[in-house]
């Protein structure tokens, strides 16, 4: 494409972006202080302040505050939806399975699990009534210790009311839906609606993001074989953590190759 | 969840993004200045302007020098991978079907038709040889007038260089993939990976977005019945325009249903 001139912090963002890839400045050692960068590439501070500024909304590094700019240390993470649901027999569900792939250590925290009022939203996607329950299975995960995404996981209360693993944080072998198709209601079917915005505070504090830093909202459905949504999983994840990867036949292709 | 107090700006943004929703600020039309907002609000003038920031990366208003805020006019779009590459024989391509489901007026503006260079990153997808080159087919494509999409089309100029319909911006029925199909390299399987990231200063221009407004880009790979990776289509699309939704059967469900 066409190419036209950049400003200057966006170049020097560009130099230290390189400089991180090739390993001049590695994953998770600290940065030169913006003095020395300046003097070091003859632009005034400002300009290598914004340049950082670039690259912490792109998560490229993290300002610890008393301690400097740190190189990102987590590698992307890729997530296959369809893979990772599939997977999900083999541990006890789909959460961990992209993190454990890269190697990295994996671990979900649970910070409620139980009966709940259903935001109207969610009740609207379950096709539940003014008013009805969900059991909520909120949950951060982390990758080395740093958290990846928010995920909680909204279930109809009349259905799950009685199933106790479901109140646990290990529900057990193929995780909830392993215990949704045990009580005659297992997924067949899930659609995922995608989209961006910009972190709540909460969730800056949560999954240690700046207000710059936008991240994922996926809308997770699962639905019966009766066409019957029956879980909506909400996952907040930080932009620059996660690719995101869908695949599907064309719907036009000769059907019997 | 656990709600946390918010910080004033965050609730001036909540306030007044509550009344775009209800009709108070109608779509289209100019916010009251900040000072009038600061003097109705009881808060400061820096207050309003941070709530006003919060709006403007989330795309409920848009700000236009010497004239004002003004309040977002277009709805949020979908995006549903299936149904609109599944849709496309019906149009000339995929690209409108999303706009022209809400009424609203699509444009395709071609940016560049022609032999190109092949970007690295889309060689190795495409399984081009160094130096390989490409049939790019550059566009912009716009929602009543509004910019809501880059999309930049690589294909193998080995196979596509002899066909004249490619290199017009009307490719004829069916669009690409048509004229794939004839040269006997039709798609039949698609994968999309999506991420998030800010807008380069030229995406800005062309997108008329601002350097916090992220932006999705998806790398939309089709493949031949030989699996073969016959186009290569990077998407870069306002994250505050759309909502991607993907579907799929669950693969451990019963086949036979």
């Amino acid at each position: 494409m066409i190419e036209t001139p950049r400003s200057q912090y966006g170049q020097i963002a560009e130099l230290i972006r390189g400089r991180i890839q090739d390993g001049t400045y590695p994953a998770g050692s600290l940065l030169p202080s913006e003095d020395r960068l300046a003097e070091e590439l003859r632009v005034s501070r400002v300009t290598v302040n914004r340049a950082i500024g670039l690259l912490r909304s792109s998560g490229d590094v993290k300002v610890r505050r008393g301690t400097g700019t740190v190189v990102r240390s987590l590698p992307r993470i890729h997530r296959d939806a369809q893979a990772r649901y599939a997977a999900r027999q083999e541990g006890s569900g789909a959460g961990e399975v992209e993190v454990r792939k890269l190697s990295l250590k994996s671990r979900t925290e649970y910070r409620e699990i139980g009966r709940t009022t259903t935001p109207p939203a969610v009740a609207q996607t379950l096709g539940l009534r003014k008013g009805e329950a969900s059991l909520l299975r909120s949950r951060v995960l982390y990758a080395n210790d740093e958290p990846t995404q928010i995920a909680d996981s909204y279930l109809p209360w009349s259905i799950t009311k009685d199933c106790k693993p479901l109140m646990q944080a290990d529900a057990g072998k193929g995780g909830s839906y392993g215990r949704l198709a045990e009580l005659g209601h297992g997924p067949v079917r899930f659609t995922e609606d995608v989209s961006i915005r910009m972190p709540s505070e909460e969730e800056q504090r949560t999954l240690d993001l700046d207000a710059s830093q936008p991240v994922f909202e996926i809308w997770h459905v699962a639905y019966t074989a009766e066409d019957r949504p029956i879980e909506v999983c909400i996952h907040v994840m930080p932009g620059h953590v996660w690719t995101l990867r869908y695949g599907w036949d064309d719907q036009q292709a000769p059907k019997d190759r």
